[in-house]
């Protein structure tokens, strides 16, 4: 265990900047959001007034993660009838910008049909263009419900697959209130033990390339006060063989029907140790995760990224001179293979947390439950 | 898969710069190293005048790679004799320099005896200097053809465990001329299956926290004109899941008596995912690196190193600000878990290749035969 700091940082409280807000100055509504690309070195915010400076944010990082996406993009549709540009075009860019994440999809297409709804009742664009940000308003405040179930059930089950307590828990990539209407996915379940007591250790994967989890999830870590380590995402191996990882958290990106996990690229190997180490594997991701229409894992569409991001160290207070903007570090012309996620097949998932509860073990009939179970409840919010 | 670059580099040949040498100027003799941190931005020697510069050049890392740091603690030895430093004491330094490469001090210890069987003869430290001198150079020589050896039943190997031929091979760290006297270990495997016009591609792992894969496998696979393909190690298990891995060749640092193997931190998540898909996992390392006074992997000691190569990136063009030098990307105050090796047990092993041949299935007595088999040949050469 190697620790070169000895001073902590002086401000270690929760973030303070909310990863996304949407705002009405004088000059017209706004989507502020917390550019997570500058995180940890600097907290800006970045301001799109229309949809297509959301859709580049979206591609650049700056706004990242399934549930925070979906909010994202339904808010983005909402941005685009309040401006009075044309809703589809917006919503056709937006749910097109990064194609593995679902909800992104699901967030513009909820926003996208309260607009036309009220468009057709009213016949007036300007009178449907509240509608859409209600619906957007309501995937918010719903994904921070969601949230707070989501650490409720993932902590139940981690104390019933860990009676002795004291977890130690090993997360993959970033899953936490930057993600999140709410403190987020399986980062939200660490949280919830930390404050139940219940966590030794947070081990943090740096998740290559992009370091989400070295650059935000230490950064959400530190700020909440958790005990956390950062480790190369290479050297989990050594904790599982050291027996020192009791569980593994992560998030997904899109359930498939049969319930295959995408998740960021590096989830699929650590579902393969942990399985090697008889350690429970859980994902943790609010029902509007899963895509009853991608039948299985085969079908789900894996985004390929530019090649740069592994063949150039990238910095946000250091710019480089590489054709991406980083430090160079492989030799020019060298190829790079960087799949941003892989996927996990349902035999490797012990159990899948939702804020309709734990689905374990993880099987389509089951899957289809939980699904139902959530329009259900949908439908007697009077969302349906 | 992502391409960035289309120009490629016009100098695509064969480092021309070994990675280490002796020399004797008129100022007196030194060993030059080329220095691999810098790689592959510059190349740059790194000239050592006495054994304390090759101990820091080793704990730098600017000279690395299991049977390398044997050769370089060889001259180490000589170089101190040559200068009239106490043996002894560079020789301990030496040894201890890094502790898992169990080839640093059995080179140390090479020259050393030398030295002192000299010593003992003419009683004159000055007589006894070219005797160390030759012992490195000796090791220097069979390293290479032990490299050349290796290549040959490492090939044989690959053509008997995959007869279809057009091998997709996945390697880990650096294991090349950089690390040998010769073509190196796994690396030069592959490099003989290239020229054998049977290596389809050759997928580089980056090899975090410190990029040899990037940095130095990806510019020796370039110079070399090999189809080779860089990825974020978190990403191999996309290829395997894809079947995209014919099988894994990696190196060794020290392998146990009972077939334990310490590796570059990786291997071991490597070798799991390769015996989940049923894809060899091949440890290519000479004969030198079975310690057996190593009894199995639990006893093997694991260099732990500083967290700040986790939570900095480091390019040796760009200076960063981070307490290690590099370019903070965690917040203040992060503790990392930063092991530079990790333990493969014998059953995940499919064979060792070393130059007296390639051992399959790996057990205690076959390797315990193999190293006999190599003090034989060593006495038969005279050196015994």
């Amino acid at each position: 265990m190697a620790d070169q700091y000895a001073q902590a940082r002086e401000d270690n409280r929760p973030p303070g900047i909310p990863a996304l807000r949407w705002e009405e100055p004088p000059e017209g509504p706004v989507l502020v959001l917390l550019d997570q690309t500058r995180l940890p070195a600097q907290e800006v915010e970045l301001v799109c007034t229309d949809a297509p400076a959301l859709v580049e944010a979206i591609r650049s990082l700056a706004v990242r993660g399934a549930p925070l996406l979906g909010i994202a993009g339904a808010y983005g549709v909402a941005l685009a009838a309040a401006r009075g540009f044309d809703v589809d075009d917006a919503a056709d860019a937006l749910a097109g910008a990064r194609p593995t994440a679902v909800n992104l999809s699901v967030g513009v297409h909820r926003a996208r049909s309260a607009y036309h709804t009220a468009l057709a009742e009213t016949g007036d664009p300007l009178l449907a263009a509240p509608a859409a940000l209600a619906a957007a308003r309501q995937l918010h405040r719903e994904d921070a419900r969601a949230s707070a179930r989501m650490a409720e059930h993932g902590l139940a089950l981690l104390d019933e697959l860990l009676p002795a307590g004291g977890h130690r828990i090993l997360t993959h990539c970033n899953t936490g209130a930057l993600v999140s209407g709410g403190e987020g996915t399986a980062f939200a379940v660490a949280l919830a033990a930390h404050r139940a007591g219940r966590l030794r250790r947070l081990w943090v994967d740096e998740t290559r390339p992009l370091l989400q989890g070295a650059r935000l999830t230490a950064y959400e870590a530190a700020r909440n006060g958790l005990a956390y380590t950062l480790l190369a995402d290479n050297a989990a191996g050594s904790l599982f063989a050291a027996g020192e990882v009791d569980a593994v958290l992560i998030g997904a990106d899109r359930i498939a029907a049969d319930g295959s996990v995408a998740n960021k690229v590096g989830s699929y190997p650590l579902a393969v140790l942990a399985r090697y180490h008889h350690v429970p594997f859980i994902v943790v991701a609010p029902v509007t995760t899963v895509d009853e229409r991608t039948p299985d894992g085969a079908s789900i569409e894996v985004e390929q990224r530019p090649g740069h991001e592994v063949t150039e160290l990238a910095a946000p207070q250091v710019p480089g001179t590489g054709a991406g903007g980083g430090i160079p570090v492989a030799p020019l012309g060298t190829q790079a293979y960087n799949p941003a996620f892989d996927v996990t097949p349902p035999e490797l998932v012990t159990a899948i947390v939702t804020e309709q509860g734990a689905l374990s073990p993880v099987t389509a009939e089951g899957l289809a439950e939980l699904c139902a179970r959530s329009r259900r409840a949908a439908e007697e919010h009077g969302r349906g």
